[in-house]
Order: structure tokens, then sequence, then C-alpha cells
């Protein structure tokens, strides 16, 4: 446990070096990024910009939708915080316009439930569907302090000994917009992909904060589960592997400071791997878990 | 290798030894409490039955009642096999009439997405809908045969190793139907919680068949990853944990022969717990993956 505390101090101490630059929740590139705007005459629609800011290649990247849609959410639905976020990716996003179409499933008392559906346009204006959520929110803040977790912290590099786009070529071939908006620095073990020697393992880790060091919410872990490389560049298949469904679970409001994020993959088969991401905030806690099941690169 | 090989050939000498009584796929107790009616006036609508064989204590089993909206999407979809399901619960579901309500989301050459929701009524006739599923579906005897898979099965004790309702009291605390639908064998080393004495560890194996023998399909085996104790009881919680959320991915089309389901938590927090589940068939593939979000007992 001590050595994971100085882990995060290290972490700590890097941040507060560029503090100066530091945006905020609520004002900084994400937010904007992510607004959506209820219509007036549309209970429930949402418009939103899906910005080019945050593409791999040509595509909008699928963490960066979920974190759009469940921004949505969190207006339609009386709970604030997305507690388990199931996404069905359908076809593929483009920069430019969207809307998002919120359905009230169920209000409870600790948790409700919400459906949404994020649509672009074809040139003919009708309405395409590109991912489509259901999900449970609650208010992480009135969950009791509990926490008789078994999980441990992933082992970890220090912060500074992590590998951020500084170290050499960009750690995603092609052109990626999204890596000028994020912070990532991988772990060295599993970052051999980018020079041909992938570990085999099926593996990603990274030090996770957005780039104009905006702490990390319930909303941008949304975006954080889906915004490492993927797994099976480290089983040395580099290509695109779509997902096909994400669940997130959000289990803790994230304490300031990066979030250390670990990705396995144990069973690629059949040309579908699944992806299991957990995220541990500078304070220790598992804050969130997701999977997702994508395509194999062919 | 070797030691897994002979506990597999443990536990088919088992099967064959009941081979007599044993039911087929398409005709038994589980295909006919799993039957879905399609409404000849409502395109993609299923009347359907919940029986009141697979209750625990008054509520029908999660897993049941997934296996049954997955039958209708079954019927729904040009595809015949759920490859991920994410299931929302909203309502506690009770024996008796249902209907299921389904929508084709997308249609896909190698995948294709549906939306189902099943509903009972209450007293006046309204309907309740009591869980909302998104789900993809393909064909998995279409999919390639490569494995490149890290998992490992878990490590288990051979089939008559395992302790069945005849080693002593009912497993499951309470008058439980659906303990009579399977035959479950549970490693004595998650089965401590039975005699008090839980090993704080979250863990639950268990050797699953149908009681009347009938083999695994895909439909079966979105019932398998719901139908163990809950870990919880193995972490000494002992009570009720109603899932919020179950997302299942069929990876490939278990072989004949009793499944060896294995279901971990790690993080118990905040008054609720992950229940990650994984299904090995008798040949030694890992066929289904699961995880639900579920609230701890109080």
């Amino acid at each position: 446990m001590e050595s994971y505390r100085l882990v995060a101090t290290g972490g700590r101490l890097e941040t507060m070096a560029y503090a100066a630059a530091q945006a905020s929740i609520g004002d900084s590139e994400f937010d904007r990024d992510t607004t959506v705007t209820a219509r007036a005459d549309e209970s429930g629609v949402y418009d939103a910009e899906l910005s080019a800011g945050w593409t791999i290649i040509t595509a909008v990247n699928g963490g960066y939708l979920l974190a759009l849609v469940g921004r949505a959410l969190s207006a339609a639905l009386p709970h604030p915080d997305p507690f388990t976020v199931s996404a069905h990716y359908l076809t593929s996003s483009v920069p430019g316009p969207a809307v998002i179409r919120t359905e009230v499933v169920r209000i409870g008392r600790t948790l409700s439930t919400g459906q949404a559906s994020l649509f672009q346009y074809d040139e003919n204006g009708a309405e395409i569907e590109r991912i489509r959520v259901v999900a449970s929110y609650g208010d992480l803040a009135a969950l009791p302090d509990d926490v008789r977790t078994t999980a441990v912290p992933p082992a970890f590099p220090a912060y500074e000994d992590c590998l951020g786009p500084e170290a050499g070529p960009a750690p995603i071939p092609g052109s990626n917009a999204i890596v000028d908006r994020l912070r990532l620095r991988l772990d060295p073990a599993t970052a051999g992909w980018a020079v041909g020697a992938p570990s085999g393992k099926g593996e990603m880790r990274a030090w996770f904060e957005l780039a104009d060091g905006r702490d990390a919410d319930p909303l941008s872990m949304l975006l954080a589960v889906d915004a490492l490389p993927p797994t099976c560049f480290d089983l040395g298949l580099m290509g695109w592997s779509p997902t096909i469904e994400l669940t997130a679970h959000v289990r803790r409001r994230p304490a300031p400071g990066p979030l250390r994020i670990s990705i396995t993959t144990r069973n690629l088969a059949g040309g579908f791997l699944e992806e299991d991401a957990e995220v541990w905030d500078s304070a220790g806690h598992l804050v969130a878990q997701s999977r997702q099941l994508a395509r194999a690169p062919r």
C-alpha cells in the first residue's frame, strides 16, 4: 500500500506543476464539447454538436459519445450520476450536428432509469441512429462510505516513468485529434506495440487526464473507459476494433488528480474480444469498471 | 490441462448415468417455460407465462427472465444467437402472464440489434415494465474458429466432489422453486456460508445443468449466468441482492455436458457490488461472460 501512495504522490506533484493552466469542471474543453441543449418545443430532446476534436482517423470516439449521451440523461433524469450505463453502438459517428432523444423509463427513490439514442442526419436530413443507451442513475454523494472491496490497484509505474506523446511517435498511428485532448501516459510494459513489440498479453495501462487539466468526474469517466489504445494492439493485432456494446459502472466520485486505467482482454476468440477496464483515482479507490464487446481487427 | 480433462470426463460420466431421463433442446422444462407466442395482430409482440417454477422466495429469477426475453428477440431478429445482451431490471416479476414487446433497431450483415421490454399487468390490466433489454444478435455457428484466449478455466473440484442438494440443507435459504429446476453442485470452497462460515472472498463456483438434463445452449446460458447463489453470501452478507443491470456476452455455442460457472465480486462498496461470471463448457471453452451491478443486502 505504501508504494502505491508514493506513486499517487508522484502523480499529484506532476499535476501541481501545470496547475496554472488547469481548467475546471464545468469550464473546460470536455464540458464545452459535451454540451447538450434542450429543445424548447420537444421535451427530453437535446441538440449537440459532435466535435472534430475527439476523433480517431475519421470516427468520433465511442467514449466521448457515451459522455455526451450521459450528460443528456443527467439532464433528463432526477438523479445526477450514471451508476450503470449500457450502450450499443449501431453506426459510426462523424463530427457535426446530432440530436439525443431521451425517455424516462422509471423513477425510483434511489435510482432512476432512462433510455437515450443519439442520431445524426443523412443527406436528406433523415435521422440515423448512432448509439442506443439504457442507464440507471443515482446520487454518488448519497452512497454510504462502506468499502469492502478485495480489488487492489494494478501495478503501475510512477507517472513520470510512463510514456507520453513526447516519448516518440504518436502512440496511436494515423491522424488522431483525440490525442491532443488527453494527457495519456502509457505503462511502457503495454506500449511495446508502438515499436513493433507487443507483449501478447492483451493489456493496456495508462495514467489518464484531460489535456487542459480538468479533474475527472462521473461523466468524464464514461469517456475514460474507452479512450486508451485498444488491447488488441498489445496482442499484435493492429487495426480497427469497433465497439459493439459497452457497459460502464461508475462506483464512486473520483478524487482530484490523474486516474489510472487498466484494461485487460482475456478472451479473443471467434473474431470478437472483450475489454475490461477499471479506473482508479488518485486516492486509491476503484471508481469505475467497464466491459465492452468489440470486433477483432480483420 | 490434463487434470482439467479428467474433471470434465468425470462430469460426462455422471451425465451418462442419468441419460435415460435426459430432456433435449427444444423439448424440456426450460424450453416449455420460456415459450413465447407471437400475437397475430401485433407484429413483434409476444405473450408469455412466467412460471412459478423459477422463483426465489416470491420473485421470478432474473436469469430466467433474461432467457425468456432472449427467446423473443431471437424470434424477432434475423440472427439467431445473443452475442451481447444488456438488461436493466426495473420492478420485481411475479409468476403469471407477461407480454414482451420487441423492436428491431438495426439489421446488419453479421449482427442485428434489437430492444425488448417485458411487462406484466397491474390490478387494472395496465402494463408494468419489469425489464428492458437491448441486445445484439449474430450467428455463433458462422464465427471463425480462432481462439487466442489467455483465460484459463477456474480451479474447480471434480463434479462428484461438489455439493448438491443431497449434501444437506437447501443451499439457498427459504422456499426456492428454482432449486428443483437446476442441478447445481457448489464448490465446497464457496459453500461455507450455508453452514455459517463464508470464505469472505466474494466467490461462487458451481457445476450447472438443468434438472432434466437438457444440454446448454445460448439461451440457457442467459439463465445460467444469474442462477447461482449470490456472491455476497460468500462475503457474509445474507439477504436479498437485487440486480440493477446485467450484461451477458455469449461467445461460443457450448458443448454438451455440464457447465462450470465461476462468479467473483471484487468491489463491494457504497451499497453496491458487481458480479462477474464466466461460463466454461465441458470441452474447456470459455462460452459466456457476464457482469451485473447489484445492490448489497441491507
